[in-house]
């Protein structure tokens, strides 16, 4: 058994990830505000629309899995920071443009207008493009020792762009027209891209930085991508839980609006075994690493009985 | 005197410099096709809509100049390649965003419909954010020493993002409501961000691969700041001319609407004896670098005297 599975966990009651969690959580929000906040020549609309999206909170799953990896292969949790923050820009300007109104037209998010409402849509990109430029200084600048910055900058380079986050949003809207001839692996790929290749730099980059060896990176890599899709899976299924019971909405429902999901794909069932087949895959990954790699193995299990 | 000035020169007489940068922008051509062909795993169209604005063609100054430098400071210029093909990526990435509705609003780019015409403003956003990612990439990937590339990706982020490159385009939208105040200051101060950070950074990128020494890198930065400022000087007086020429607008015309230029602000005569102020002052900062450098001091020239 690669692990034992909790079905009554919850984000509040995962064994020491808790704290653990906050911990790592405030130390990255107190990096993102000073490397958003300091320093001159950056116009103050800028920053201020920079800072919005930035600063707005949330779980900073990211940036804690950068963290949590490094640890996890013995490095400082300090030393992974600037790579942490780099991460949460790029997916916080990823945000930003899908918000856009030539993208997903989104008004609000996680409950406050969107960039582009407040600040206005050239402001909007121009935050964006400003967040994607300032990760990648930092990752460059701030990651010790400057061959492994490097290796990290590629990292998350090639999880961002055109093979990898840019390519799945591409995929995602040309699948908008497709659902007729959807497929599991279109859909798997699709989410590989969007969300789960940025996952999984977290998890290269905190290992990288801790210099863990080949063996444990591409464990780590692999690891990433199991708890990226799994994520999907479950965020796919609290949509269908949370319509059902909110509005009476069925499956079938957001199939015929043309939303691509698993349960539509595969059906609640088959969906939960395969977000469950995942997440053991993960753990078992976690196997070699020993008690170091507890808090990732608690993740994956919050990921699963997530109930938000 | 620091160099001889030369009224008469055109972009096809600027001694040896025409072949050179013949054979350089061939190289950089060659370069930008494979990096942007290349490979599995990118949606057709998004490479398409990156190869378009990307392949568009044009003089690519700021790449030829990485290899300029590079070459100037007894490197080779096909290790400054990669850093050469990223500094077009940015570049390239910046006007298809300046471009969108939100943005400039501007349908045609050197006589061809703008990006986001052709693709729509979703996948032109897209292919922006794209090649500005595939950019650090590259530099982090095929920068070598990987330390190098560190410092180059560092640079690089420095000169595009929101002090930079993306703080003088926030400037110059801000800069449309304030024609009444503005000062020689105020324009320098946008120009000096919106392009000359970049044109520094091809300097310090190039300079850097050569693994030159701080007293050559800092001259080349300022040689790079100064050739950027003439450029843009030189381009609005070409504007006046063209315009009076063309269709019989006078000089205020343009401050009428609203457009910040050097001549509108100090007059024709005082904006060419800046530009060659500063054009001399590049020269100069070139003397200790003997002949290596007299294609950057040709290329000073050219912009001074250039009729298009």
């Amino acid at each position: 058994m690669p692990c034992v599975l909790r079905p009554d966990i919850t984000e509040d009651a995962v064994g020491g990830l808790d704290s653990t969690w906050n911990a790592f959580r405030g130390r990255v929000n107190a990096a993102l505000e000073k490397y958003v906040l300091q320093g001159t020549g950056c116009p103050s609309q800028l920053q201020a629309a920079m800072s919005y999206s930035l600063l707005a909170g949330g779980k900073r799953l990211r940036p804690v899995l950068v963290l949590l990896a490094c640890e996890a292969c013995g490095g400082s949790p300090e030393a992974a920071l600037p790579a942490a923050c780099a991460l949460e820009m790029v997916h916080t300007y990823s945000l930003i443009h899908d918000d856009l109104p030539a993208m997903d037209d989104d008004d609000l998010r996680r409950g406050r207008p969107t960039n582009h409402k407040v600040y206005g849509e050239a402001l909007a990109i121009l935050a964006g493009d400003a967040l994607l430029t300032l990760a990648f200084e930092l990752v460059a600048r701030d990651v010790q020792p400057p061959h492994i910055a490097a290796a990290c900058c590629a990292d998350l380079a090639n999880a961002a762009g055109a093979v990898g986050m840019v390519a799945g949003q591409v995929a995602d809207l040309e699948a908008e027209s497709l659902t007729e001839a959807a497929t599991v692996e279109l859909l798997e790929g699709i989410h590989r891209r969007k969300t789960g290749r940025l996952l999984c730099s977290a998890l290269t980059m905190g290992a990288r930085i801790a210099q863990a060896d080949t063996d444990t990176l591409s464990r780590l890599q692999q690891y990433g991508l199991n708890i990226g899709l799994a994520f999907q899976i479950t965020d796919d299924l609290l949509d269908v839980r949370g319509n059902a019971e909110k509005i009476g909405k069925g499956v079938n429902k957001d199939a015929a609006l043309g939303k691509l999901t698993y349960p539509s794909l595969l059906g609640i069932e088959a969906s939960e075994q395969r977000a469950t087949a995942l997440i053991e895959a993960a753990c078992h990954l976690l196997e070699p690493m020993g008690s170091r790699a507890q808090p990732l193995r608690d993740l994956a299990q919050f990921i699963l009985h997530r109930d938000h």
